[in-house]
């Protein structure tokens, strides 16, 4: 069994992207500058934010954080999208969600311009990534196939089970998986709340995605001995063995399911590095893309 | 077995849709327009666009046949198109696919403007899908959906295998059986050319989409008994018992598949008149969603 490794892999695309930055600052190019709004206290959400920050320092990236309490209307954060949306000194942005229930985390997606939807939410770039054409992709999609691809993992011809079926994981990375692209030409399962047999499904995939966010979820005799398993889930436990009184817990029961893999992702330092080395590569994309 | 009637289940549509159109008249509401670019002479395309415009008087919609020689540019067909995206008299158009190999066919789906993309081949109208936000489904995948529906199919917790994955049928419909819709909600297997053993997987089929464009391609012991087969194929193959000397040839060999099924399409006369049909639906829904 081999840890797939998203910590170290997204170091080393944070490496080329630091060497991307220092040519563009030689040639008199913009610097990629990344925005993200976050809404309220979450401690998971906070997390994520910061680290996204961090990236675009240590990359050499521009960055603005902007935060609203959870009591922003709907409409004042509409507004804020609107403006970063046409503020050329910014090239991409994000809104982190989940969003306060009164939000509608769709609609403040679709607002995005695509053009600086560098997280890949909105449909415009959802309907690229189906028909193969430019745009940005989904970032813990794109982070999960970049880390098979930096990784050697063949994925053509190789049948991959997606577990969950959510907007931002399940269902666009089963698309990506399925392109005739290299990595792709998986033949893929899409599974959820409503699939039968999920074990005997399951057992014949050569890789597993793992995204419903039940810890611990994907057992030993659901995956057949060399199956690869990335494990997306990211939930909070409650661990009073740790200073802060909580752990991260993956979809997937690690200490059973690892010894039969030929390669599984560690939960954290898996999946989350690679989403947020996506993030950056899309922003530089964004730049790029504008040939500025 | 019983035959999915595709040619009676779009008649019932049609009537529905004609009464629409009568409820309109009566209310002084604008009627459907459809325009439909036909370019060149090739046989099947001449008489899908035939198809098309009948469908129309039928129902009382307003059609438009714009033919071109396959010797217009790119460009020309692009400057039409736009001309159409800016027509207030027309509520929804479409390209008639294949095209001529010099005129890029994703350039000129991009160029329809996704509210009047009554095919469904817009990104944004796939990415709309994708997020089960409004939109127009792609015609061919929403007319399986509305065949199955209409014939009592349930479709909730099915495993479905859908066997090519080309952007205006397999790809899509992989998408749209697989939300979190009813109908939908099926556990999704998207099979194409690189898939290994796909006679295993197509004998766990609950329901197969078989669109690859094979004459003949899935055979009996590829399915299981009591399988709903929809076959999406429509190859034109040599016939010389016919007086036209071809013939509509499935990709499915329905002969020794069909005794196994619980339901199965007939080609002609199954899919092919409900893509006409959702062609129909999404035009009444273009101009119902501009609120005239």
């Amino acid at each position: 069994m081999q840890l797939l490794d998203g910590k170290k892999t997204a170091a080393s695309i944070r490496e080329e992207l630091t060497l991307a930055v220092k040519n563009r600052k030689e040639n008199g190019q913009k610097i990629p500058h990344l925005a993200a709004i976050l809404v309220g206290n979450d401690g998971g959400s906070m997390t994520y934010v910061n680290a996204k920050v961090k990236a675009c320092e240590e990359i050499g990236f521009e960055s603005t954080l902007i935060r609203y309490d959870d009591t922003i209307t709907e409409e004042e954060l509409l507004r804020k999208i609107n403006e970063l949306n046409n503020d050329d000194a910014i090239d991409g942005f994000i809104v982190q969600l989940p969003l306060p229930k009164h939000i509608n985390e769709l609609k403040v997606t679709q607002a995005v311009d695509p053009t600086k939807d560098v997280d890949g939410f909105h449909p415009q770039n959802l309907g690229n990534m189906v028909l193969n054409l430019p745009g940005f992709l989904p970032a813990t999609p794109a982070g999960i196939v970049e880390l098979l691809k930096r990784n050697n993992i063949e994925t053509s011809g190789k049948h991959c089970v997606v577990i969950g079926r959510s907007n931002i994981v399940g269902s666009p990375v089963s698309i990506l998986l399925a392109r005739n692209t290299n990595p792709g030409n998986c033949t893929v399962t899409l599974t959820h709340s409503r699939t039968k047999n999920l074990t005997e499904i399951c057992q014949q995939a050569d890789i597993i995605v793992a995204a419903i966010g039940k810890p611990g979820y994907v057992k030993a005799e659901m995956v057949k001995e060399g199956a690869v398993v990335v494990d997306v889930g990211t939930t909070r436990v409650d661990d009073p063995s740790r200073e802060r009184g909580w752990r991260l817990c993956g979809d997937v029961d690690f200490e059973n399911v690892a010894p039969k893999c030929s390669f599984i992702t560690p939960v954290p330092g898996g999946v989350g590095p690679m989403t947020i080395a996506s993030l950056m590569i899309n922003t530089l994309r964004a730049v790029e893309l504008k040939g500025l």
